[in-house]
């Protein structure tokens, strides 16, 4: 009721392997007011996929058009060929519903958000060690060792970003990092500059008296 | 485990009528490994208290001393009398020993800490509205009409403080107000700022093998 009612925009990151998927599912279940954010893109639908549910489908002509006229809140290429982007005025939707937003988006992108949008809380899910980390990417065993080793190197890249995000959860246990996500976002809700209003409501309240 | 091990230093404000006794005692209840800060003061012990329990008791000369060496994170005399003052040696040897620290003390008072300590999180305690503040003080029912309403005028000049917080946390059911601020310990303790060590431990890691 005090509460800027604007919901929060909560970007995550992580390397791959940290199970990052997994926390932000469980996160989802968690919280019943926050909606996953949804990309456009204009690699072809597929059969089982809804427009506006699993993305925004796009022509590459109207994406690049959105693109020209500021529309995203970041956007990247992938290979030279499908484009996929966070459209702003969805995010911004949801959030003046009072809904947070989940964005679960590589570190060079979680970059470009927090410089679009400063109030956006930005996550970095590290792992408890490396070896750990290893371990979860060789456990996947979907791929070749040479594949693998080169993961974890990106990953150790990625985890160079991590001084540039507001926090760090760890992910030790699944459910721990999930709720630990869920007090940043209550925390980042009961901060000063989130709620600037408040002294404006007490001073018209002594006004009135 | 991950985490660094030094407990935090949690500074709680609020003006009077506002509930932060009873929010502080619901915390305390919540958090095995929160302490409250203990006090030096030159009052005289009464016969129920107890030497570093209640307060660390020392006579005027010795107080003076520990201002002078500046041994307090920050003191006060008052009406030119007894002196009151948080020990740092206490605090941060508490601190060291990975125990938060609770400390509830005057807008003034808050205000040194933050000066001293920047790593401290400062939390002020607010009522839902200043009406319902007025309503709190006059059901106390101690004290005559006029005192109460410079009661609340002093209530109205402290929440002039609040921009200066960290967090504000609105009191309207006490045990979601100690619940806020459990979040915002978990938080603070995710912060990037205070997990700087993190990038090192995982650079080591990766040099070792």
């Amino acid at each position: 009721m005090y509460r800027n009612r604007n919901g929060l925009l909560l970007v995550v990151s992580g390397p791959s392997g940290v199970g990052k998927g997994t926390v932000c599912k469980a996160l989802l279940e968690r919280l019943e007011t926050m909606r996953i954010s949804i990309s456009a893109t204009t690699r072809p639908r597929r059969v089982n996929e809804i427009d506006g549910v699993n993305y925004f489908f796009k022509t590459q002509e109207e994406f690049e058009a959105m693109i020209e006229h500021g529309e995203f809140l970041e956007y990247m290429q992938v290979f030279g060929l499908n484009y996929y982007g966070t459209p702003k005025a969805y995010v911004e939707e949801e959030r003046r519903n009072g809904h947070d937003i989940l964005l679960e988006i590589d570190v060079k992108g979680a970059m470009k958000v927090k410089e679009v949008c400063p109030d956006a809380v930005t996550v970095f899910i590290a792992p408890p060690t490396m070896s750990d980390l290893k371990t979860r990417l060789y456990g996947r065993g979907t791929e070749n060792e040479a594949a693998i080793e080169r993961r974890y190197k990106e990953a150790f890249a990625e985890i160079q970003y991590l001084p540039k995000y507001d926090y760090v959860v760890v992910n030790d246990i699944v459910d721990r990092a999930a709720k630990n996500i869920c007090d940043i976002i209550e925390a980042e809700k009961s901060s000063i500059k989130r709620n600037s209003e408040l002294i404006a409501k007490y001073s018209e309240e002594m006004n009135e008296q």
